[in-house]
This record gives structure tokens, sequence and C-alpha cells, in this order.
């Protein structure tokens, strides 16, 4: 049954919940497909997730390794392909809790560095898992900046063997996943050095493990790099290379190629491996960073709407917590993000898509652009929706900190995509390092790519709301974000001019600017993402009341990023302070109206009570209950030596009747 | 041996490391107690934190309570006293991982509480730990609304006994320290019924296991809660009572009691509860928050100058991240911070003191005061520094990750001060509450507590400076924020009476302007710690070079604040674009500044290598050593069932010489 305050939201529902979750998919038969994949992997009780808060590292490395070689049967017997429609589901059914993840990068890899050779050697062999693969690129003490690391890959004529080593600690491999206890083999990115020259880094594909019985081979040193914040499923390891020989075969040549004779051969464009970042960043937004957002808001807002504190009227009944305008203001803003970032995602994907058919015809123009735009988007959705989670924890007082709630596992994971697959800053701050050349192209009259001809029209109007109202219009709020970002990327491009001017070299310059730049690129980002999630609004069907809650969340998204950010749009005037109060009433009234939907709204996500795994979440609203019944499965409530071996003796010690 | 690039950076230190931390400590005889005490922990292996990060709950949870008992003997057989200097550093000598804290506030409640005879009773049991103790006062439905409790407690007047009941899930007793499995009796809040007619929340000793073999008591289901974000080593635990009967006497009364035939008497203030409230408070912002930041800024900088990553100057070596200005602009704020807030709490002890002083003379007038700073700072302080250590994990990437960087555990930790001794935003509004009253009397020329008596001179004038130089004048920006707080104030005390005025309900409108008086009480506390700040630089002594850095670090701490909320300070014109530009660019000339010092800065936090319990943070910054030689030891680099069960299978099923 479900408890009644939280079945009262879902009777007034403004639109089609099911229309709402078709738009999210991408089409109803994308729902049928999605569920028919959630229903199989739940059902089956080698994929349960119940007992994982429960659960030690090593625990879960097994689960996730169990799971991993169960998921190859289920597929055979479902007749599931790596290219049907229903794989992209799987993982995000799996909410990722499974291993072999760098076997796929290690295949990818293959595929995209390797000779024709290669892929046909390599990729039926891991195919078929006669090896498990992973991909060790960071070292301990190089990670971003590619050109620093130190792994070396010497080239010994005499026997036709790399001899790869690993110079001092700082070289060691470390993070792959895969590799501290699963991996056989990994694809190794050294330094290579041909009669004493160094052409740079390259990959290699190295066996760590024996196929026999899994002993390390000889010259390698390989391990688990131990407790994380998260991720405790996955063996993230290191690996120490001492002479280790390999075949000449071993390099990876599809770009590269070292001859028998010692001769080093470049063939072909690199430019295709930016590319494959760019797949990786826009690939990882959808289940990596935006489920867990929706997720989390699913929890927090039907939580909300079930527990009742303080009394909001005197003589009434305690108040919902969702009815407090200080609640509202903390999630709600979340809610219209995650679908403004869904939006986004739609945008890049398809903005990908027409890169990628672009490069197959080897029109590399559109490079730029994607890299710059995936990068800041990386960093710009991954940073929002981190701080989303947490928001959403906090929200949920002392029962978002207990892991049953499902949020604080939500907020370790995310946190690492701020880290992973590039640094937030350092992405950030290629995204301004394109807009500053692009802004200097536009006003030099060159042409710039379409997402940024803007910065070339600078004008220097204010913002001609007259009324609150007037920032309900998609027009006034969007015009209002491009001028700031126009502003934010002139004035650091002419600080950056007057500092190269007044004698300061450019690096200096560029570093002494990168504050600002970050700040730019944010704006960038900023602006995108409301424009397009007005377009999008404008694009949508009116029925079903679809159109009317987007344009309420749209509205919200803008409005909440104005409002917490006023010093940006107050600095030159453009928008007055009467006018910031306009945006701030504004804003407040729309928390009240969004509020009304804000369970439908999560209730549109369609997760299930398995795949949110969480207590306070379930569809039912029975947080109380199953908090009791949960906590009571938990070890901490087995007999504890610490009583015969601590307590007794302290308490008997003096015992008394009391 | 120190690695070089740390070594380098504490030779051109500008101000005598050692008198810094004596002032920190709050005199150099201080300094060597707390040394003395942090000596005799450390060397004992029973308290050591080595393994904390490879344990699972139940493994801390016994350690905790293992290190609980031999804390009685080591301070027995060393002398130390809950009265002596010492016992203020046993606590955090043992950074928080001990069991038995509950014990203590079980003490407290009924020396606060409790009737002469009942301390006569009670607390030589507990002293001698003849029981263990806890205080029951949250339920599963219910936190800070006290009035909400729902357990009961009817008086008998046959068998002269309290009967106490948990009438339904939600009234559920949850979240108690040492409930789960260690406490023999706690002190349970319960609605009190005496002939039907309920007299609200009244404190009861409950004895909840058996002194003899530790069973339930008949009528009490008690159990652990389970895992949480981290806290692993305090058994946080529920507790249902079903017709739990307890003699008369066992009902604290020195405010209240019943008499045998049922009357009800209360006697005394109970202001005095609302004192102990803001002593909790208060105390815990020392060791439970700005412990953890300052570690995690020692952590991370220390870090930042062993960290190679990228060029700076083309040509040259890889570039410390610390000489980024990015990397500086995370990290150096929350160092001013940190000092900025240490220097909070004095200010708050020393007023507390005074407070104190007061009570005890039976005048309370001070109470509203301190109730209002003291909750307003616990908010402001608990979310700056909880997103401090954030931002130190991430400012680390992905080694910030490892739970070996110490840093995790920092966060998952520091976060739970947000929640715990009332929610946040409950206390903002508190303080906000404070605010209108006292904004809405000073205009009406009646007299207010000094820390509010600036809200009755609103001046509306506009910001001074004339030059970059002027904004590191602390007049000018002290006064800027108190123009902010007083504005902020006033608008919404404004807002509340249009409301209304306009015929909105009262409760209504308080719930349409919590998001803006939250604002307010955030702008009050950050313009208190700013001119805290810059009045406790002017009595520094001019010597050694600390009052010339603590004057970098406050100036830093109020710019990052004008920075980071450009809007508050624009909004009415009192600084202009100009000036902003202008405080922009002062603050990013005192990053540079500050990061000179900024080693010696977190070495006069004084932590042993021990304390600080990470790879990346020790004394020597021997990063990349340590991270290797202490994951090697991760019970995750033990042989692992899964290769036998699931990966050997998955491999010999096709086995083949590669």
């Amino acid at each position: 049954s479900v408890n009644p305050d939280l079945a009262s939201e879902r009777q007034t529902t403004s639109f089609s919940v099911e229309k709402l979750t078709a738009l999210l998919d991408g089409g109803t038969e994308q729902t049928r497909i999605r569920r028919a994949v959630v229903e199989t992997i739940e059902s089956d009780p080698v994929f349960s997730r119940e007992n994982q808060y429960f659960q030690t590292q090593n625990e879960r490395y097994e689960a996730a390794v169990r799971k991993a070689v169960h998921l190859q049967k289920k597929m055979h017997e479902m007749g599931w392909t790596e290219n049907g429609p229903e794989y992209k589901y799987i993982y995000r059914a799996l909410s990722g809790d499974v291993a072999f993840l760098l076997h796929r990068v290690f295949m990818r890899s293959i595929s995209v560095l390797g000779s024709d050779k290669q892929i046909a050697k390599w990729i039926p062999l891991a195919t078929q898992h006669k090896l498990i693969g992973s991909y060790a690129q960071t070292e301990l003490g190089h990670g971003t900046y590619l050109q620093g690391l130190e792994t070396t890959a010497v080239f010994d004529t005499a026997t036709q063997e790399f001899i790869l080593n690993t110079p001092k600690i700082s070289a060691m491999k470390w993070w792959p996943g895969d590799m501290g206890r699963s991996a056989t083999h990994t694809v190794v990115f050294a330094q290579l050095y041909i009669h004493g020259k160094c052409y740079g880094i390259h990959p290699f594909i190295v066996q760590i493990r024996s196929l026999q019985d899994h002993s390390l081979c000889p010259g390698v040193i390989a391990g688990d790099i131990g407790p994380k914040m998260n991720f405790e499923h996955i063996d993230n390891g290191y690996l120490l290379l001492k002479n280790v020989r390999i075949p000449r075969e071993n390099m990876l040549s599809k770009f590269c190629e070292v001859r028998p004779d010692g001769t080093y051969v470049r063939q072909g464009s690199q430019k295709i491996n930016y590319f494959t970042m760019t797949t990786v960043r826009i690939s990882l937004i959808s289940d990596e960073v935006l489920t867990p957002l929706m997720k989390a808001c699913t929890i927090a807002i039907r939580y909300s709407v079930v527990r009742r504190q303080s009394k909001l009227k005197p003589g009434e009944q305690e108040a919902k917590i969702l009815d407090y305008q200080t609640q509202q203001e903390k999630l709600l803003p979340q809610l219209a993000a995650a679908y403004a970032f869904h939006f986004v995602n739609d945008y890049l994907q398809e903005l990908f898509n027409r890169g990628y058919r672009e490069i197959q015809r080897k029109n590399f123009d559109m490079l730029p652009e994607l890299h710059a735009l995936s990068s800041g988007f990386k960093a710009v959705i991954t940073q929002h929706c981190t701080a989303g989670v947490e928001i959403c924890l906090r929200a949920c007082g002392g029962h978002g900190y207990s892991l049953l709630s499902g949020l604080p596992s939500l907020y370790t994971k995310i946190l690492a995509s701020c880290i992973y697959e590039g640094e937030n800053t350092i992405l950030l701050l290629q995204t301004a390092r394109f807009l500053i050349k692009c802004f200097m192209a536009a006003n030099a009259g060159q042409p710039v790519p379409p997402s940024v001809t803007y910065l070339a029209a600078v004008k220097h109007g204010k913002c001609p709301a007259k009324n609150k109202l007037d920032f309900l219009s998609p027009d006034i709020y969007t015009e209002a974000y491009q001028h700031v970002a126009v502003r934010l990327t002139s004035s650091t491009a002419a600080k950056l001019q007057d500092l190269i001017q007044s004698g300061v070299k450019k690096h200096d310059a560029w570093n002494q600017c990168t504050v600002q730049l970050v700040q730019a690129a944010k704006a960038h980002c900023h602006y995108m993402a409301v424009k397009n999630f007005a377009e999008t609004v404008e694009k949508l069907e009116t029925k079903a009341g679809i159109r009317k809650i987007m344009k309420h969340l749209c509205d919200l998204f803008a409005l909440h990023g104005i409002f917490s950010n006023t010093g940006a749009f107050l600095h030159d005037g453009y928008t007055s302070a009467a006018q910031m109060d306009m945006v701030t009433a504004s804003y407040l009234d729309l928390l009240a109206v969004v509020r009304k939907d804000a369970v439908p709204l999560v209730d549109a996500f369609d997760f299930t009570d398995k795949s949110l795994n969480s207590a306070l979440g379930s569809y039912d609203g029975q947080v109380y209950q199953r908090l009791y019944e949960w906590a009571q499965k938990s070890p901490t409530n087995q007999m504890s030596p610490a009583y015969e071996r601590y307590l007794k003796p302290l308490l008997h010690n003096t015992l008394s009747k009391l």
C-alpha cells in the first residue's frame, strides 16, 4: 500500500507521466525495450544489489566478477548482442556494479589504435574471454599530461622485442580498473625509445598474468591500490614492470610502426584520437552523471512528501517538509537541472553523430568545437550534478546520511566523475582556450563554429524586462545568459592582451587569467544549456501537459542560475537591481508551482525500487518500515566479540545490582 | 628525508611557525601540554588508526570499544582527569575514533536535568562504569521538532511506575550513539501522561540491557541502525519499548516532578536548557569542524607542492600544481577560512564564558544573542568547512579519492556536522528570527544586544575605495560586509511586513521569506567573522611576522567572500562594477602572496603524521612511496576466491596458448 502522503501527490498531476517517460527515453519503443531489460536483470538474483551496503570491498569485487561472468550467459540466453538495442540499458540496469568494464576499453583501444592484423588477432580472443584486458595509462605521478608519463619501452633490434620498464616509483601505473586482481593483459602507454632516441608515448599490449594459474608474469609486480571512496567493486590496480620483454608485434601500430631494423614510421592522422576522448566524455554523461542525479532527486523528493516536521500553520498537523520554501529551493532546482542536462545530452549526442559522419568523410572541421563543448559540458554537468546529489543527501537530514538511503553511495560515486576522464578545471581551461581563440577570430571577422558565433555580436544594451512575468520569457533570460558569457569572455581576452602588452610572458599571462577563464567557460556552457532547454521546449508537443511543465522547469533552471549568480548579471548593469528583485520574485513563485508536480516529475524517470536501492525513495513511500526492516539485517546486528572481550570485564569488574 | 619540493617551501618562511602554533593553541604552555598528550596517545599501539581504512564497520566498532576501555586505564596511569588541562586534547588526539561518547552525554543530562538525589545515585555508577549510558531523543520520524516526539510515558499511580511505549514505528528511537550494541541504560525522551492528560516531553532513565549478560531487558527491542557514510565506529542504535516499566524515581526531576498521587509539579526555570544546546553547538566547532578542515588543508597543500603536472613555462620541468592560479584559488581561501573560523571560535568561547557567568548570577539577558550566534555560526562554519574539505579532496585529483589520502573520511565525517545538533537551515532561520526582531527593535529605538546594534545604523552610502589597494583596508571591506548584512535584513523585514499588510497570514508570510531570511542570517555571520578576524589581527604582536601573515589571510578571507558573492555587494550599487574589478585584482594578487607561505601556514597547525593518517599529507612529502607501501597492505591484495570460482573457469573454458 502506498503511503497516503505520497499517494496524494499523484492525484492532481498536470501532465501524462507515461508520455514524459517516453520523451526521456526517446520514444515508447525505447521505453518498452528498457523496461524489458530492467525486468530481466532485476528478476535474476545473481544481479541483486540488496546486500551491497553491507559488503566489504572484497565481497563487492567478488560479486562484480560473478555478475560479469553471469552476464555473458544471460546475454547469450536472451539473444542480446553488443550491437542490439538492449545493450545500452544493461549497464544502467546493473547500476554499473559489474566487473570487466576495462576489458571493453582494452578492446576499443585495439580497434582504434591497432593495425588490421592486430585487430584480427586480439579482438576474437578478447570477445571469447580467452584473456581479460585492462588499459594502463595513468601513473602514480602522472595523469592528464600524457607527455609526462615515465614508463619506458626500449626497442631491442637483436631480439625484435620491446623492453618495458618502470624507471621509478612515480612511473608505476596506478588506477587502471580490472588490473588489480583480474586482468591477464593490458595496454601499457610508454615512452618509446629506439637506438637511444625518444619517440614519445605509444601503446603496447603486455601480458601481466599467467593464463594457466593467474600468477604474475616474470618482471611484473601488480596488485590492488586499496580502498577508495566508492568503486569498491572495481579492482583498480598498480603495475610495476622490470625488463618485461614483449614482441615487436605488440606495439599497437595503426598510426606508428617500428620496423625490424628500428626505423620508426608514422602513418595516417592521429586526429581521430581526440575524437575518442570526446566520445568517452559524452558517453559518460548519461549513465554516470545524469542517472545518479535523477535517482537522488527521486529519493529526496519522495522522502520530502512523506517526512513531516514542525508546523507550518498553528493547529494543523506537522507539515510535509517539501512544503517549506527552503526545502523546495534545495531540491527543485536540482530536478530542473536533471531535465536541462538530459536535453543537453541529447544535443551533444546529435552533434557527436554529425561530427562522426563528417570524420568518416575525412572532414575534421568539427573537431575543435566538439572537443570544446564535450570538455566544457563534461566539467559543468559533472560539477553541477555532483553538487546536486550532495544537496539531495543533505536535504534528507539524518536519514540521508544512512547508506540505506542510497544517497551516500550515489554521492561518493558521482564525485569521481569530476576527476576522471579529464579533471574538470583542466577541461574548462580547454574550453576557455577555444572561446578566446574564437572570440579573437570572430572580432577579426573570421568565420567561427556555429555554437560561438554569438561572441561576435557583442551588444551593450540593457535587459528589457519590465516586470517579474517578463522573466518567464525565454528570450529575456537566454539573452541575459548570452550577455554574461560574452562579457566574461571579452573582458578576460582583454585582460590577457593587456598583460601581454605590458610585457608579461604569454604563459604567465595565461596563468594569471585562469580563474576568470574558468568563469567564462562555465558561463558559455550555462548559456548553451539554457538556450538548448528553451529551444527544446519550443519544439515539444503541447498535448498531455508536457510542454507546459517542461516550460516551468526551463524557467526554473534559468532563473535559479541567475538567482545563484546575481553578480555576473548585475556587474555591468545589464540587469538592474530592480530587475534582479523581479528575478527573485519569479523564481520563488516558480518553486511553489513546480512543487505541485514534483513527485510526478520524478516518477517519470521511471526508476524501479531495486534500481534505487533506497529505503527512502521507494515508489510506495513506506520509509520507516523499510529502514527498520533493512537495518535489522545489517551485520552490525550480529553478536560482537567486543562484549566478551571488553564490555563484560568492564561492567562485571564492579558489578552490582542497581 | 624530506621531499626536496616540500623542503624548499619551508626555506623562505616569512614568520615563526612555532609562534603561530602557540597563538593557535592559546600559549606555549598549552602547546606543550597538547604535544605531551598527543605523544602519549600516539605511542600506544592500542590507539593506532593505521588500519582504519581497511576495517569493516564491525571491526571499527570493536576497536572503538577497546580504545574506550583502554583509555580509562591510560588516564589513570597518566594522572589525567576530566577536569585537568590535558582532557580537551585527548579526544582530538584520538581523532574521535573512540566509543562511549554518549556515556558522557548521559552523565551530563543527569547532571543538568536530574535532582540532587538522582545525581547522587547515578553519577557515581556512571563514573565507575557500572553501567554504560546513552541518550535517546531523536525518533525515526522526528528530529529537531521535539514536541513532535511520539514515545509515551504513562504514570501508573497503583504501582508508582511509568509505563513506556513506542506507539508506532515512526516513534522508534533512532540514531542514539552507543545504543545499538553497548549501552545498558539510556535517557529516553517521552510524552508524559498522567491520568490521561499529556504534559509534554520529559526525560526518563531506562535500563535497556542486563548488567549480567547484556541481553535486552523485557519489552525492549534494540539494535544497530546499520551502515552510515562514516562513524562506522559508533553503534548508532534503534530502540522500541513495549510496556517497559520504570520506577517513578527515574524521571529526571530537577525542573518537573510527578508526586506519588500523580500531581505534576513544575519547579525552577528551564531557560538553562537552551544554554545546554548552545554549549554543545559551540563545543563541536573546534574538534568536529575546524580540525578536519585544517587537516584537509594540510594534506592538500603539502601534496600540491609535491605533485607536478604539465608545464607552466615551456622548456622547464613540470610545475608544482600549487603554482597554478586555479589551484591556489581552490586551496588558499580554505586555509584563510580555517584561520578565520579559529578566531570566531575564540570569540564564541569568550562570549559563552561571559554568558555562563551571567547565568550563574540568574541573569538570562545574554541567552537570545548567544543562541542566535551559536546557531548561525554552527550552520555557517559547518557549511563552509564541509565545502572546504570537499574542495581539498577534489583538488588532489585521483589520489584525493583514495581512502589512503585521508580526505574521503574527513569529508564523510564533517558532512554529518551540517545535520546533527540542529539541521543548518533550521538554525539559520533561528538566527534570522533574532535578526528581524532586533532590526525592528533597533529601528523603534529600543536597545538591542551588542552584536546587532549595527542594524540600527543603516547607511545609504557608497564604498569609498578608489583603487585595488584600498581593498586591503579592513575598514573598507568590513563596512561592505556590514552594508550587505543590513540590506538583506532590512529588505527581508520589509518584504515580510508587506506580505502581512497585504493580508497574507503571518506563518505563510514567514515561509515565503525563508530563502531570503537564510541569506540574511548568513550575511550577518559572514560580516561578524570578517570583523572579528580584522579585530584579532589588529591586536596581534607585530613581532615574528605573525601579524603580517595573519593580515594577508584576513584580507584573503574577506576578498574571497566578496569575489564569490559579488551580487550581494553590487546589488544596490554600494560597490560599483569598477570597484568589483579592483576586488578581483586584489584578490588574485593575494593568492600569489599567500601561496609563498602556504606550507608554513599548514605546518603551524602542528598535526603529526599519525593524526593526519594520510599518504599525501605527511610532513616529509614522500607521497608516492607511502601510497605504494600502504596499498600493498590492503586486504584487497589477499587471494580472492573470485579467481577459483569465476575467473579460472572462464579463462580455462577456452584456454589456449597466445
